[in-house]
């Protein structure tokens, strides 16, 4: 970790252009009007940083800084600001800018917008004509608009993922509308996996993790989850055929979907929030005969995230962490691809 | 054409094992209790009829008899029959029968039966212990429940394809609610095609015919399209990118849905009628970004069979039918394979 002397600013995960992640500074800028600086606490790491550093979706730029499961204290507020002020709890997510004006915009869901939202990194932020950068970092400066408030009585560290793995689940549970004791299915038990098990549950949801082996049971169970459904077991599946109201699916690459699709009601959606892939083949017939649905749903807007916190301090719900210093990035990133974290890596910036 | 003495049925595209399409005449059984005997006026050749002529599917028994686009006149009603009366214009569509009893049923959706519904014709009908026979026949025996109204004001052989290729496309378009002024994309102009360019226009909503090539033009706007979109003139697409409220596909074989689904607004829907079959691989993030949906649908309950019926009295639609006799269904079938009929033929079995 190494400070540049350009910046108050400390930032980690850059991936340098030999490809390895290493120490970077970035300079941010300073307050604007209506801008929070936030001293960084934690930040969560995302399946999708590790996406970004490899480029692997063909449009990262470098240096690169990840990080977008903020979670820090205000330090600074530009001379607008009003809905903050200095050493409030404060979070950010996915995004830090939109357009504001377009129907996305004025329906709430920002990540839609129509002009493109500005990411919280690794993307142009047109108003300041620059590259954002993410919260492996000392500091970020936000707009108050993409800034949110974290309950006081939650565990900063596990609260990190909230703000994206936590809302991307949230999202598609509360747009389908999941009620008490519907039939709930969570397709994988991974960082986002494991935050549809809990969001669900608390819904009042009766709620079935469906995985590949038996291995995650115990898990499962833990997390709150009524029922483990064994994917690979036919004859278990089949009995399960058009029985679920909802199915979350948070596989984060091509698979199979026709078997899940199988398991839903008449009317139902199964909704992925994680293969930004090809899905393999779905059969016509299995939509058809049953008038079912196939979705996908991207994290969720400001004012569903913050009710999603709002909602996690009610229900004392944060994600399952494993806290890591700042110099275990490249490791944790190495367990990452093995699967190997119970759920989520989040980064101490004072550790 | 040939009557069998055993019954005063008589039958028209029965398969024989050779595979070839003859004259069979087919015993039917008498009126039951609650069962209208229909003398048969038309019947619309579904493509699905095709199908199962070659036992495409798998599950064709023979002789089969095929025809589910039926308009006829009540000709002799069971004791306790309310609804009918000798002589009363009617019509029969895929289902003769569902057990009425199961979520499916008891919400007006018997496609969707639990129990599994008994198709009009190639289906085991468990309360007679039968295969049923379809509409290629002189007469038909269908319980009260399962038989429409014909509005008086409609030309009978125009209307038998509102029975299976109308309420196909009726039934998604008000299950997702099309509205006026929606932009409404219909992809494929058949017997499918064709009817939901009529319905969506019908209900206020502008509609946008999606073809590969400029050939159907002059036909779609005939319907009432406002426009027609060209499907491989990749600019054109890219400009009705995220445009459309919903879109009806009625493509009847394996397709790339991407480039229609790109067509979608945020939250809007495509639903599949045509395609039992594969579809290529769909892109996850085309449906994450813009939370869209693809869904499928199977024609129409019985209720919203008669409320199309209906609307169609009202405003007047019918199919654009070739009218055909008996006799000319093996040449029908071969100008089918060849989408070379505008859009359905009917058979008129008085001819």
């Amino acid at each position: 970790m190494i400070s540049d002397n350009k910046s108050n600013v400390l930032a980690y995960g850059a991936k340098s252009l030999k490809g390895k992640i290493e120490e970077l500074s970035i300079l941010r800028r300073d307050c604007d009007t209506h801008d929070i600086e936030i001293e960084i606490d934690y930040c969560g790491i995302c399946h999708s940083d590790i996406h970004m550093v490899n480029n692997d979706w063909g449009f990262s730029t470098y240096p690169l800084v990840p990080g977008h499961e903020i979670v820090g204290h205000v330090s600074k507020v530009g001379p607008d600001v009003t809905k903050f002020k200095v050493g409030d709890c404060v979070g950010v997510g996915c995004l830090v800018d939109s357009c504001g004006d377009c129907g996305a915009c004025r329906d709430h869901e920002e990540p839609y917008c129509e002009k493109g939202g500005t990411w919280t990194y690794g993307s142009f932020d047109k108003k300041h004509d620059e590259i954002t950068y993410g919260g492996y970092s000392k500091k970020i400066v936000v707009s108050e608009n993409f800034v949110l408030k974290i309950p006081s009585n939650l565990d900063l560290g596990a609260v990190a993922p909230l703000l994206c793995a936590g809302v991307t689940t949230w999202s598609p549970l509360k747009h389908w509308n999941i009620q008490k004791n519907d039939l709930v299915g969570v397709v994988g038990l991974g960082g986002l996996g494991h935050m549809g098990v809990k969001f669900a549950k608390a819904m009042g949801a009766k709620v079935v993790v469906i995985s590949r082996t038996l291995g995650k049971k115990e898990a499962a169970l833990e997390l709150g989850a009524d029922e483990i459904l064994i994917s690979t077991d036919l004859e278990e599946m089949k009995k399960h055929e058009n029985k679920f109201d909802f199915i979350l699916n948070t596989v984060p690459h091509k698979h199979d979907v026709n078997p899940y699709l199988a398991l839903l009601k008449r009317n139902k959606t199964m909704v992925v929030v994680g293969a930004i892939d090809f899905l393999e083949e779905i059969h016509g017939g299995i939509l058809i005969n049953g008038r079912k649905s196939i979705a996908g749903s991207l994290i969720g807007g400001i004012k569903e995230t913050q009710e999603m916190l709002d909602f996690c301090g009610q229900h004392k719900i944060t994600s399952m962490v494993e806290v890591i210093g700042p110099n275990q990035i490249n490791e944790a990133y190495k367990r990452m691809q093995n699967s190997d974290v119970k759920y989520r890596f989040v980064i101490d910036m004072k550790k």
